[in-house]
């Protein structure tokens, strides 16, 4: 591979010749040579969102000569477009300021911007990676900012149009199965009837719930640390640098950030991603407890609750012919457990950190937008592959219901919880109705229990 | 011990003669011999109150004679005030629906009545705890319900003033420290200058930040199981039993109660506590960087950083002589870690349970309070025995500020980054003055290097 | 209440009159008012062990008066047979060392062997805290010695025995068993045939492995840090002295200890016991899952699998009578969350602490302690009240088993798995048993059928 | 892209015409496209060694013939040998049992197989996936087989290399500089003197207890579920084939395979697994320990304790000229928490599965070796970029050193701890050195303060 020599404070060093990036770029590459991980494309187009904003803010206020600004602007718009993905090749495990990969968008941005000058790469003229580029930023500024616009387009063009799509299913579903009257479960012990809608609207308001924590969180996502800088106090940017910049990010994302009110805070803490990692944890309890019940009602074809049939989406066994498993349910749990192990990486990682900075933000940020994606990827896939094509086996669930002792609760506010008792526990002993074991003990007529014990009158609390 | 007879649906059993407790709380009480660990107080106060508050809205909506009330509500504030602690012997270890707890609660409360109504403990007569203390409950929706009762108190009556009280310090701190200009310090590495009012004000605005975490947290606290008893569908109770319930305890405790808009999900999700859980977390990483930040702050007294001094409270070593050490602290980061794992049983315990119920309840709240305490007992004692005793070893301060090389940054707008980084890595590597090396390279004055380089002029953005 | 003043390197201090402690202890009482937890029973006997065997071998190497260790023995002996609990009031959440712990102990020690030499208590004559009850010792080296020596205490005494116990149930039971042929269940989808015996075996073998994984642990921490004193070099002990107290720990306990081989690890990392706790936390793993099964298996009693029957210990519903529910699952479960938090907050704790001393240690022990007495108490709660009453619903196992699909797989060697798939999705579609699935797809006679698909050739490999 | 039809038990599926894997794969790939993360290259090969040892031993065994067993050994070769990396193109969220997967291996190895044989891909002649490739296998034994495998080869080849080879520089570096006298640090407060090659000696064996504990953990890692097939029993595979194929495995690998002694715990319980995932987790915490003692050690360069200089790699800001940071650490601090997130989703996992089968699989081996490439690459990287080049900076040592009030410590066996207290007390007050607060206290003379106060004296214990 040919390549051409660089220089940075350290000295010389060779890029490959056709590589965007320059010397702080090669030396982290050399350098950090683990696992494999990279940032994700919103958080590059996120970064230069940042760099482009920061660009204009700063020719708005004298700080960057107009024609620079110009330069700079085209050369991020393209790699927010995706043009230059292969120019970032740093991995998540290095500088846990993310200094190398803030140098690496400096040093991209200022090369393509020298090429669109007619420039040679790598001469820094004239545009330089750090005196223009990198003007009024420090990356321990620039690179929470980068973070936290990463984090809120993945959750407004990710996480939210996914919980939406199947809590919307989920909410269908519930309407559509209004109707069907089905044993309750509570410590997996049959227990007093609902409906197969009401199970599905807890379903529905538990990830509504969830996406309401998710939105309470991104209030402090919205908070920007750029403008302060190297430690906070702003050094080397100008007093409107601040403002600037955050509005003129909400103006490119249509989000409304605003400038953080304390910049020690905004460099040096992690409130605000460890808060909204906490968030997705929820999301991630809440969508395993109901893929677990999917799965159970699904469970069988013949031996298990079999209350609904799920899509039958790949054959299930190597060994066993015909046989169908609930693979989404499955996907999606083990998803909901990375999740839960991702949070303690960040919880882990927000905790340390020194004085003016927190330097694990690099595996901050992955983690929290792992997660992300990893909730709406599941999201999508199973309302197509799983929840949209639920089905209600009314035979099974009536069969199931009419058995079931515990339609005798209704019968507390008539005869009394210990009378009540007495029926459920004869009739369990001796293998019989409730309505039998009701008459046998004398409690009440058979006419009394038919018009007491009705399922369908069970379903809501009673008087006006 | 001399006993006496009850009975529950299971038979006889003998309970302590002088136990207010019956049959139910009897029973677990033999079947769990688990560790030790009981509900706090605030979680007896709280389902107390939700007895009384059940009692008065049945006797309102016509389910319960106003005399029952009166009693119930007469024993349930003995409860409420503590009169009966010993009284609840269950262990957390127990059913995960919390039944036996709620049967201790209804036990209790009618036996205390009967006593107070000159009738036999253990007749059930006047008052029964199923058919009138429980009336229209279920444990499912009368445990959650008394969780986030318990939840609330614990974060209004002890965490919002606990961390104000910090919060309030810090901010009093960062202001008698706001002409103190120090070195930052990034990567562990001398940075540009602030003050270490700077310093303190991002660790106030950490902690505002977990305060509104934690706030933003209660919106889903706030709403209650009560009404939906067994399931979910609200069966045996009353129709305006949800909504009165709630108002009630809204009035008892003047916090903003309402009722969970599907109690489908208000028994079987646990959302809301998982979610406040992770606020809490959240507040443990911000503490154990503050917490840590002042130790290293403190370190020496010869050998470290020395930049301030905090109380001195114990003697620090039983060997080494006259020594003293950061305890506050190392209390306080120890219990960060507590609230790290005690999320992670929450985190688990709140993915689990099936279909109408999460049966992990009692693991939840006994994690979610304790983990409350352990934060607000750490803010009031590091509050009282360090922070508001922290003082700025000016001397120290300053000496190590003029050492610095950092301050070279403020060359950068004068002479660019490369040539600011070539002084640096001179003096570095001379162990000369930064001046001395900048004159020595030619590349600026003495005078101008006076009046560029000064780190009180440093301190913010330019321009107005 | 009446006090008398002591001393310390700090000045006087007020301290109850008939306290055994001093001033130290006193002032970390006053200073430490967190949450509530103190150290176990367990630790107090370990501390009291090694504060024994310290005097014993100083006396024996000439550091210590005949007289002195004497004293120091019996009033260590009398603190170790629990005699002075009361007198040990510091909380978990205190320095991170447990010096006042230590001191604690040198104070309660010294105090009364003061008090049986008939001095006086407070005057540190005969016997003083530091001087003689602490000598050779440094906090640093022996509080790890104490929580190694608690930690294999706890593990030899109360996890082993009750691990044993399950295991030798779920064994006894796996015999009784073996001849129950029931259908197998992967992805809560019916698979091939196994007995019950064989479900339960792997239960058994799910606890062995546990057991074996804690064993594994114990080899590191049977290695003790005793003879590092305040750094790790041994400054002010003896040079024999951390043998010999190793070797009189093992005496005591009957614990193959013995001295750590680097002592500076032994202070500073926390290897051991993160690795016992790792241990404990496979076992949650493995005792929810197992814990699950059972609940699982005894699901219903009418809409659920139904395959078992668990001992009925309490009512399980305040509303609906003759509920019974799986409790002794429901805590054991919950515990394993717990364990698994627990887990977390060790880990952070030992990833902490910085050069010679890690300050997270009363944290760590106290977690590894709380998980120990957990999952021993649960073991031995389980066994007694679910894991001997399980008994096996032979009826329920052979309707089910009969109704199965997957009995098909045992003709994949007879006609491959192709024909085999079409033969159970035949009869899935159509309702019909596989056999007349199978003749009517003609795949095969009714005879072969008959030969080839019968459970009970389905229950290990073929050939010899 | 043109597409061929391939058919499965679920009909017809177009997969695209030069794919060697088939309908089943096809499916999976189509049904789950959640985040990105597909197994990794040695799970790949493990995979293929357990399909090559499965032909080989069932041809032994006359249960394959010899041609097809050659074919399908051939295939396997090239896919071990990474061949065929492109054509496992599944998402570790998919089935819980890795089903898609193993169909994956089956397909691409038999179509392969046919290719070499001059057969049609797709026609499964001569070499049906099923019925040859998967014989005697199910995937709930082969993919278990292939995860203990996969993670075998990865501790062996690549986490003992690793952790040796930092284990060697640390022990290197503790011979270097075990003349180096400096000040010990507790709670970070300055404490007895130890030599810098004692500290490092500490670090060398923190990491020599993690190789222990994984090494401990193999034993049950070697324990293979082949042989389990479907759900334990082994249905459809030969009664020698389990040992055997644990012998061919091991002469395969040079690793010490045995079949597992019970199959229903290996395909249902994950305990070995998670356990090494717990001593992966153990190693976590040593290395960020030593990791941030590193990063302080050469904090600085002049604001910090500077004790040792590590390799400058990076130029450490792009707005403060000059600075370099520990970068090495911060990438590893970073890499530790992710092992312990990545841990926290293994343990969460484990706890789950059901009945015969466990089906959290996938998440749980890619989580254990991603765990072991992390700390294998950073023990790499970290010993080549800084633990190699670390410099004791001597001076600076000695400065501190002679500084500290610790040495104190050396008075107690001469004038008792609380004489050697005071003296420390009045020189940290007066702003003396040990010796004048000494003297002016009139404790000992100056003779013999520089008699006992020694710091090469104070290095070790006394006496013989």
């Amino acid at each position: 591979m040919s390549t051409r020599i660089e220089t940075d404070s350290m000295g010389e060093i060779a890029v490959p010749q056709n590589a965007y990036w320059g010397a702080q770029t090669q030396r982290s590459f050399q350098n950090f040579k683990i696992s494999g991980e990279r940032f994700p494309r919103v958080f590059i187009r996120a970064y230069a969102l940042v760099k482009k904003a920061a660009a204009q803010v700063n020719a708005e206020l004298g700080e960057l000569a107009k024609e620079k600004e110009k330069l700079i602007s085209q050369a991020s718009d393209e790699v927010i477009a995706g043009k230059f993905d292969d120019q970032f090749p740093l991995v998540v495990w290095q500088t846990g300021s993310g200094t190398q990969s803030n140098m690496n968008f400096n040093e991209v941005i200022s090369n393509r911007a020298i090429e669109i000058a007619g420039g040679i790469i790598g001469s820094k003229k004239p545009i330089h990676p750090n005196d223009d580029v990198n003007r009024g930023q420090s990356t321990n500024d620039s690179f929470p900012t980068a973070m936290h616009v990463a984090a809120a387009l993945a959750v407004h063009e990710n996480f939210i149009p996914a919980i939406d799509k199947i809590i919307a299913t989920f909410e269908a579903k519930a309407k559509e199965f209004s109707d069907i009257v089905k044993i309750g479960r509570t410590h997996l012990q049959d227990a007093t009837p609902l409906t197969l809608g009401d199970e599905v609207s807890g379903w529905a308001m538990q990830l509504k719930m969830c996406k309401k924590a998710v939105i309470n969180s991104m209030e402090m996502i919205y908070e920007l640390a750029a403008g302060g800088t190297a430690v906070g106090t702003g050094l080397n940017s100008h007093k409107s640098y601040a403002k600037g910049i955050a509005k003129r990010l909400s103006e490119f994302t249509k989000i409304p950030f605003v400038t953080a009110p304390n910049k020690f805070q905004a460099l040096a803490g992690q409130e605000a991603l460890a808060n909204l990692s906490g968030s997705l944890n929820t999301t991630a309890t809440a969508f395993m407890k109901i893929a677990n019940d999917i799965r159970w009602l699904a469970s069988g074809p013949r031996c298990g609750i079999g209350e609904i049939s799920i899509p039958e989406n790949e054959p299930g066994s190597s060994i066993m012919p015909g046989k169908v498993n609930p693979t989404q349910s499955e996907a999606a749990t083990m998803a909901c457990c990375q999740v839960m192990g991702n949070h303690v990486a960040v919880t882990v990682a927000s905790s340390q950190g020194n004085f003016e900075l927190n330097v694990f933000k690099p595996v901050i940020i992955h983690n929290v937008l792992h997660s992300i994606r990893l909730l709406a990827d599941c999201f999508i896939g199973f309302e197509e592959h799983c929840a949209s094509g639920i089905k209600a086996n009314k035979e099974r669930i009536n069969d199931l219901m009419y058995k079931s002792l515990m339609l005798v609760t209704a019968l507390n506010t008539h005869i009394g919880y210990d009378k009540a008792a007495s029926i459920a526990k004869t009739a369990h002993k001796n293998g019989t109705t409730l309505k039998e074991a009701a008459i046998s003990l004398g409690y009440l007529t058979s006419e009394q229990f038919d018009e007491w014990v009705d399922p369908k009158n069970m379903l809501s609390p009673h008087g006006k």
